[in-house]
């Protein structure tokens, strides 16, 4: 079942505790996952009304792609915490032979491949919700605008704590032609997806 | 027992549901929750180990801080539930008679000032954690860094998503005096919350 059938406060405090797991790639996923429900509450609160039915078919739409980023960031909650057992399961390997050393070596490069996997879906993910909120806070309910704002706010603090997550395993993977690839990724997507947030949360307010 | 009881699943939908609660100071005070969780992470990983004894006091004192801060955080995810019960309510008063009219004015006012408070406290609160976080990532066990800038990120969102919910109530407040002190408190204590955030950010990789 894993976290998403736990209580909010299961999860915070063990998450808070002195174990490895939930950590940074998980709770950031959790961030996104609120924020991408605002998303979706102001969408919700949009379809069906009279007053936005020009506009239904495209909020509809945008609903659709804030709704399958909230499930997938849930999803990236516990996946996370699955992933860093295999980290840890590859260090614990025994390294008394070369053998076994280079066995080790392997397994945690493998490892760690397997562990950025996900705070690179949840930075992707973060970063498509992003991509769509601007024209969601123009075509949704105004009555929600601010909640639009709060889902660029969390979404953004989400892939922030996701790429820290990423760049984290980048410097233990010695796989180069992967890691340069993995950088490119990064600097392709972020600088647009932070300019998207900033300019949503200016103009929810002035600062 | 309220969401601090329920699993992240139904949170989550709840929050993306085309119901008024949980709403974005909801929404911010979790991400905040999850923030502050890593950072007690990385205090916790510090404290009690031999390595870092030197240090051990202030890092429990640090710890004190975000665990208090979690709990705040996770008492306002429900809060703020509850205190938007008391605006829709006061909504929905009758206004037929002038008299009604006049009451179900003062109720709002009523309701929209105990509603305020909640995303206030969310933004003090996470205020409170940034200006510690600096600290911690230079006490603590340095295999952590990173999850100290998730925390900087996720606190950073949060404090973002509730100070638009402070400045969405400030608009329909008509007491001035109030409005005057939210703001100058706004003022005071954002610039510091960011530049820490930021700095934090920064210092964790180079962007």
């Amino acid at each position: 079942m894993g976290y998403r059938a736990e209580s909010l406060e299961k999860y915070l405090a063990d998450a808070a505790s002195g174990r490895p797991t939930p950590g940074g790639g998980s709770a950031s996923a959790l961030a996104g996952a609120a924020g991408a429900a605002m998303a979706c509450m102001a969408a919700n609160f949009t379809v069906g009304k009279k007053k936005f039915k020009d506009v239904e078919e495209r909020v509809r739409e945008l609903l659709g792609v804030c709704d399958a980023a909230r499930e997938t960031l849930l999803c990236c909650v516990d996946e996370d915490v699955a992933a860093y057992a295999h980290v840890s399961g590859a260090y614990s390997m025994p390294k008394s032979t070369p053998e076994e050393k280079a066995a080790r070596r392997q397994a945690i490069q493998d490892a760690l491949k397997v562990a950025m996997d996900t705070p690179l879906k949840v930075f992707r993910t973060c970063a498509e919700v992003l991509r769509v909120l601007d024209e969601l806070a123009d075509l949704a309910n105004p009555n929600l605008v601010s909640d639009v704002g709060v889902a660029a706010a969390l979404v953004l603090g989400a892939l922030e704590g996701a790429q820290l997550n990423v760049e984290i395993n980048l410097a233990y993977l010695k796989d180069e032609a992967l890691v340069t690839s993995t950088r490119a990724a990064l600097e392709q997507t972020g600088p647009a997806a932070r300019d998207a947030a900033r300019k949503r949360l200016t103009r929810c307010t002035a600062r």
